[in-house]
């Protein structure tokens, strides 16, 4: 037990329908211009940051100490839309600490979760409400929203696993979702 | 990285209404004579146990390696109804690993998680639909169901933490929760 003062148990409402997280101690936002070099189609986003730089996620927390022991929990929130045919979707990560897990249990929306690791395997579980998708240690993860409305999860880790974006942002993950303008889904394998 | 083979990512579906999950590997069950020396007043529960020995409370898990990186979760479902005056409620443990934090996301009923630590401190957060409670490090902690529902949590937790309900079966909490006849919730110290 630590000598110092125990931290103090609390509470925090999330709205069950909407996603929404009652006063975050901290928003962490990602705009279009943030995402060069995720989406297949370059021109598309160049095109998307001229016409207002748009919000594209948000995640919402609660301040933790980022220590082992510590369960981290977040609100993830991605908006709807597409960068030329693709949809938006986060830039994803492994954790720093690579034998982390994270719970990801879906609120609002309907998208996916695409994992791999880094031995090359990998996995798309589909997100609607109520999906739980359980991300094992090891496995990067990134979501993608192919719905209408924002894709809404909540999110549990081990609060000292870190993120770790560097490679993704090179390498990506071995699929795209993609949406035709009938509103059908395609899951293409990545060719860069 | 381990050099076995990873473990694949998984899906549940959670009912966020009814707060049921989908087909779980584990059920963990506990009948009022699971729970003699807990309620203040015994004689009642001996009555209980006598007319047909009900069932009080559920945990309902998916399997997960219990080893360091993993997060477990499950749904904790507390019937409604009382011992004599005092609400039903689980019987509340510390982490084996006492410095392994757990959140508590209440999808259904009304009541407390009633917390304290080794050192004497307690506290005792009111649980409600959408509400989450941070069980922080070292405390103990226990359900208490003063509604008129089944009282049901979604809880996640570092799969390595362990249960240790060894000291509360002697000690118990500082507090009971009273629920008399008009529906009136009462908070009294505990006297044994």
């Amino acid at each position: 037990m630590p000598t110092s003062g125990l931290m103090q148990p609390f509470g925090v409402d999330v709205d069950l329908i909407e996603g929404i997280m009652t006063a975050p101690d901290r928003i962490a936002a990602t705009k279009a211009s943030d995402m060069r070099g995720y989406y297949q189609d370059a021109a598309a986003l160049e095109r998307l940051i001229e016409s207002g730089d748009p919000l594209l996620y948000e995640v919402f927390e609660k301040r933790l100490p980022l220590e082992p022991g510590h369960v981290m929990f977040c609100i993830s929130k991605l908006q709807p839309g597409r960068v030329g045919q693709e949809c938006f979707m986060t830039k994803g990560h492994y954790h720093e600490t690579a034998g982390a897990a994270e719970l990801y249990l879906c609120l609002r929306g309907r998208g996916y979760l695409l994992m791999k690791t880094a031995e090359g395997q990998s996995a798309l579980e589909p997100m609607y409400r109520g999906r739980l998708v359980y991300v094992p240690p090891y496995w990067a993860h990134r979501s993608i929203n192919s719905g209408q409305e924002p894709l809404i999860s909540l999110c549990a880790y081990p609060a000292d696993a870190g993120h770790n974006y560097g490679e993704i942002e090179t390498e990506g993950f071995p699929q795209r979702v993609l949406l035709r303008g009938g509103g059908e889904v395609i899951v293409s394998q990545a060719a860069g």
